[in-house]
């Protein structure tokens, strides 16, 4: 079997109304390398795709002098669906980059929910219907990364698609942790369990971390916070997912931008019933139906439905962080958002740093409001302080994601040797995109040994 | 206004088929007298209301040398209902205690939905009326409550029916803390929110320990655990209610007997579909009526739909306990049950721990098997050893309910000056209808100073 020169990997992160796109390099001679096995090209990112005109942009990695080839950001007419955006890009890419496509080997999409597939799968006919029936429990999540499945191997029908998902990363967590106190027959026949999300996410922060703390994964512990319009926690022992806040859908958890995150089970029935009071009369009941239930608590809810907007940032601007009066929140609905936030991330914090028995070697942020998020972050220091974690160093909090570096140390105490101080907290610059190709590039090993 | 020389309150705790009464004398000279403004005439309880013959018992505290009154036990037929429950308790009472049911004053009836009241509240038409549109808001435990207070006032017009509930106590959370991250002005407009429950069991312990530490309730920080056939925790800061794991009902949190504790808000339509298989298409959409999801998750799931039984002993006796494979939980469903319990348990402890700041006097555990369950409490006491807790002396564990003593300290170092050593371990006897006819016995102070 022989290599190409030059082959890439693409990465594809589809959203309900957007496309992210990676390519990667991968050189014959790097193949099987651990540190890093890819290199980035150009990133292109298609948003608005369900409210046109589409937002097009392109750029590359690393600039030519040709300056106008180096980056394109436009609203383009021709983008109507997940398809036309994919065949847009392909179009920008010989023409603007004068990448062939021909040598895209690998296409990496990542699948929000995998149910039991606890690695990467080759997309096939059997694989790819197996997929589309998961999406009954992700149904506002695997669509979109569906018709892009579909849209690659009709555009590429060299390239092989391969599914990583979100999922996987948790598949070790312990069943007693999985596992909802139903009936267990139909919980085991319906995959009715904790799956968790934000797995690529999670895998990339561990490996980074890793490597920041000069410690294997396999000694680490750690309490994870992907917060973004999505957001979860995550416990990692020894190296692998024990638990994480969401659960069968990425509803459960924390709240999102409009997302309620868990709220009690029976909630939604008083929320939905039309008549405004709920009869229990079984003839009586108003019905709710699945799509409208799964509809408000996932997008008609979270901090947008408190405050009216989706961005955190505008929230804690707004949220008068300053003034101590416990009343506050009463009056102003940005503060009752930001602290309703942190109560339920503290939640999970002392939960997960007592199934660690306290042997936490990090605290670490991630996603837009992980990195953004500097009063959060200073907030939730502050709070952790009892639990033996640093405190932060002000400037260090600020500058946080400023830099190149992909993990950055906000503890005061940074300069003393890590393992005698508190535990640290970190902030990291997370890429689902690049977890997909460096694993592609690594799983290639495997898939090509069993061809 | 005069006192009669000897009157007598009744505490009544209703549940879906059954009912315990209370009989507390409470003389003219120790009204007002913080300390036991009441003494325990007699106890009965009837179960199995629903499942005739239903089971009569009637027990004095105060046995008389004549033994054959002193207590009684029997199926009786002329139960069909808790209205005639409560009839044949007031026949029993007279005909074998010989007390008139005139000098019955007061009645104090548990509750458990309160939705916005924050005081126990004397029911006439008005507040009926109301405490029974609250029962949409907790369908399978206001029923029953509000038939006896029915039957209450039709056979004892004299005496005031008081309600007390089980929401009072958490009336402090925060806003922050006790909203949801939906939609505000229907959250506002439903009542949508947390309420939190076991607020007359809470009050209770909080009084106790109180006194078992001798220090005053507005200095005492504590995590409190009501765990019985419906569980509950509650985090105490400076006295009051700040954070409980029950919500908007008494789904929410942790596990019951046949309660599911908090899943994802979006499981029961998987759970429940008919089709084995959710369509996203609104028309093909399965309904879920209120009935059935909330039956389902409340009497059909919990850890006897794990385990087949609801007693937690049975379920102890059989996890395996001493077996630390990892896998255990997969073949033993005692031992998912127990595993599961524990983990969610910790959740909150760890979470409330933070929320304290680490600054906790003591974690009680109450109900039934927060009394009799030593193993848990065993298991409990290891895990959260990180957080400060003084470990637990085995004998004094085992031992913890054996004497008349209400609140017992089962940490190993005891006799050490309590404030300089760990964080206790305490097991209180909580007795809601104590409670109820304390504060009664309190109120009355208040009420009758407004007449």
């Amino acid at each position: 079997m022989t290599y190409p020169d030059l082959r890439y990997i693409l990465s594809l992160n589809s959203g309900s109304s957007s496309l992210k796109i990676s390519l990667y390099s991968q050189h014959r001679n790097e193949l099987g390398s651990v540190s890093e096995p890819v290199s980035l090209v150009l990133t292109s990112s298609i948003s608005n795709i369900s409210a046109p005109p589409a937002q097009f942009s392109f750029k590359l990695a690393n600039p030519t002098d040709d300056s106008s080839n180096n980056s394109k950001s436009d609203a383009s007419d021709a983008i109507t669906d997940h398809e036309s955006a994919f065949r847009h890009f392909l179009e920008i890419l010989e023409s603007q980059a004068s990448i062939d496509r021909k040598h895209i080997t690998y296409i990496c999409h990542r699948v929000v929910h995998g149910g039991n597939y606890n690695q990467s799968i080759i997309i096939n006919d059997k694989t790819y219907h197996h997929i589309e029936k998961l999406s009954d429990l992700a149904p506002l999540h695997n669509g979109a990364a569906l018709s892009v499945i579909k849209a690659c191997i009709s555009a590429l029908p060299e390239a092989k698609s391969v599914a990583y998902f979100d999922t996987t990363f948790h598949s070790t967590i312990p069943l007693h942790i999985a596992s909802c106190a139903i009936d267990q027959d139909i919980a085991k026949k319906r995959g009715l369990k904790k799956y968790g999300f934000h797995g690529l996410s999670y895998s990339f922060i561990l490996r980074a971390v890793s490597r920041f703390l000069n410690k294997p994964p396999v000694d680490l512990n750690l309490i994870l916070l992907h917060l973004g319009s999505g957001a979860s926690a995550c416990v990692v022992k020894n190296g692998k997912s024990y638990d994480t806040s969401m659960g069968l859908t990425p509803l459960n958890g924390l709240p999102g931008a409009t997302r309620s995150g868990s709220i009690d089970p029976s909630l939604i029935f008083h929320y939905t019933n039309k008549a405004g009071r709920i009869t229990h009369d079984p003839s009586m009941a108003t019905n709710v139906q699945v799509t409208t239930a799964e509809d408000i608590l996932n997008r008609k809810s979270g901090w947008k439905a408190i405050t009216g907007t989706t961005d955190f940032g505008v929230i804690t601007a707004h949220a008068e962080l300053d003034d101590p009066d416990p009343e506050i929140a009463a009056r102003n609905p940005n503060r009752l958002a930001f602290d309703l936030f942190v109560d339920r991330i503290m939640l999970y914090i002392g939960g997960y740093h007592l199934k660690l028995g306290g042997n936490v070697d990090a605290l670490v942020f991630a996603g837009g409001i992980g990195e953004r998020g500097t009063e959060l972050r200073s907030v939730l220091s502050e709070r952790v302080a009892c639990l033996g974690y640093c405190k932060i160093d002000d400037d260090r909090n600020k500058n946080a994601v400023k830099g190149d570096a992909i993990v950055v140390d906000i503890s005061a105490e940074e300069k003393a040797p890590r393992h005698i101080k508190g535990k640290r907290i970190l902030v990291c610059k997370t890429d689902e995109q690049i977890e997909m190709a460096r694993q592609c590039a690594l799983d290639q090993r495997f898939w090509e040994k069993k061809n």
